[in-house]
């Protein structure tokens, strides 16, 4: 029984640090670039029993310390009646910018929101065991807006700032049926058997402080109020937002998780035990092999206490990412002595 | 005479706050749009009378406090042997990443960078006089390599990174060449007429503060130093790196561009006068229309001090933005009772 994650998360102590890679399952790995040549990126994602053999393809091939479903970020979207398509990112068929447009936005029974994914879990719990922890997620409601509003990825989402500015009680709106949606749906996937879940706030640094307390904030706190009694402990990820780690540090969640911009040795000081902090190594450092990986590797667990650190790498990792890097990094934590 | 810029940029007190846009010249426009038709923009940037003629069509529509040189951030680069075509954004040939691709790039001699440049700066001091200051770009040597390394914009140049931690050397190396280019580049713009120059440091923000420290800023600091001679003051502008505006507040230039993130009123506090700061309106905000700026823009000026500060945006003005809201953008800063 592999219990290393699960009692970080906890405040426990551990004889060694839990690992696992944003994006594990994903194209650098070569058992799921010949499964892509067979399928599409949506019948991936949106078959249960394909996406829970991607989900294991990592854990058969590295000693992960747990498995993350494959899911997209956009995977319940769908149930508010979107139409998204992948281009090869996320595409709206109509970005939701009017009162009318939220106004539309269906309202979901639990059990029709992302049905695939929620399947898909279950399955991976029953061939996963003990093995490793079962990671859920879900895109925080700021992030999913982004989307939603702006129709793509776009870099600074610059419609979705527009319309925070222009009329705050659409985008209010909007974040208060994605949280609602967010919340039902990491509900689902613990009782499907996710052991803990990540919330990816993806975005969110593309407003200023300021605006970011008044536009997001309330509605991430409330999300983690509404998902504190699943039982289920919630890693935090917040990407590109150097100016906001303080402010997420602050918040009410078991782990926060960092992207490589950030000193995550000193945040560790900052913090003081108060939350679990997942990260950080570059995954560009990554595709320099494995002497470079082990070296970083090597560096971050040095100047990091091993209480409360769950090794991963601070974004997904890249499809160009030789096999051997990531044995190099779980090679280091491996052979880390006990404290 | 129009001093604004230029007295404010020495520290001096003005009548009313200087403005001007980043990305002026451009797609907002209809006149812009217009040329485009009729030309690529390889011809528009490659072609003095017709870079001249884009840089000034703002100041006929729009009474601004400067004119900016309608260039490439690339258009240094040819002179060092790089091939680089657009699709849309800058591409090139075969990506410097080897210490053998450093030492082929060739030392251009001061009359081979960008001459079309140089004389498009010249035919736009004439026609302009002291209708308005004229300002010379280029980008930062760091966030040259970025392109240089990559070989394309991509987010978070992994492979920029990539290369600093497998070979520091070669960036070093590269570095050193795009400093003494860049040097070379705002001198010869300063002797054609350029009363000012900004500094693009667009991608500083994909690195740590310490791999900052230790990459780029001696390197920006040489720059610094070998521009300081030129007596056409420089203004710095760092985009979407929080975590290092502090230290780019800490460098030896006359006035620092910051982007919508930033809390500027806050800055000028922290660097108390000792430079100018330039900035900082949310472009999207012009997206919303002429009220929402107009409202944005006086909030602005209520919450920081006139002296010393260069009213712009936090980010190149959007294609999409209606010219309605930069009328409004000047109207508010020309209505602004002098303290």
């Amino acid at each position: 029984m592999n219990d290393l994650l699960m009692r970080t998360l906890r405040g426990e102590a551990t004889t060694r640090r839990p690992v696992w890679i944003m994006r594990q399952a994903g194209r650098y790995l070569p058992e799921y670039r010949a499964l892509r040549e067979r399928h599409t990126f949506e019948e991936l994602s949106g078959d249960a029993a394909l996406s829970a053999e991607v989900t294991l393809q990592p854990l058969a091939r590295f000693p992960f310390d747990a498995a993350i479903i494959f899911a997209d970020l956009m995977s319940p979207v769908g149930s508010l009646g979107l139409s998204v398509r992948f281009d090869p990112g996320p595409v709206l068929s109509a970005p939701v910018r009017t009162a009318g447009a939220v106004e539309a936005l269906v309202d979901p029974a639990a059990d029709e929101i992302a049905p695939e994914v929620i399947q898909a879990l279950r399955l991976v719990k029953r061939h996963l065991g003990q093995r490793a922890a079962l990671l859920g997620f879900a895109g925080a409601p700021w992030s999913l807006a982004a989307y939603l509003v702006q129709g793509r990825g776009t870099p600074g989402f610059p419609a979705l700032r527009a319309l925070a500015v222009e009329d705050p009680g659409i985008v209010c709106a909007l974040l208060e049926r994605l949280t609602s949606l967010v919340s039902r749906y990491l509900a689902a996937q613990v009782e499907a058997g996710a052991d803990a879940v990540q919330i990816f706030d993806t975005w969110a640094g593309v407003l200023s402080r300021a605006d970011w307390t008044r536009l997001v904030r309330p509605h991430l706190v409330r999300l983690l109020e509404s998902t504190r009694a699943l039982g289920a402990p919630r890693i935090l990820f917040v990407q590109d937002a150097p100016h906001l780690v303080e402010e997420y540090a602050a918040l009410p969640v078991e782990a926060l998780a960092v992207d490589w911009r950030e000193d995550i040795a000193s945040l560790q000081g900052r913090t003081n035990g108060s939350k679990a902090l997942q990260g950080n190594l570059d995954p560009a450092i990554l595709l320099a092999g494995p002497e470079p990986t082990r070296r970083a590797a090597r560096a971050l667990l040095d100047r990091t206490a091993p209480r409360g650190h769950i090794v991963n790498l601070g974004h997904g990792i890249l499809p160009e990412t030789p096999l051997e890097s990531v044995e190099a990094l779980i090679d280091v934590v491996h052979s880390e002595t006990p404290p």
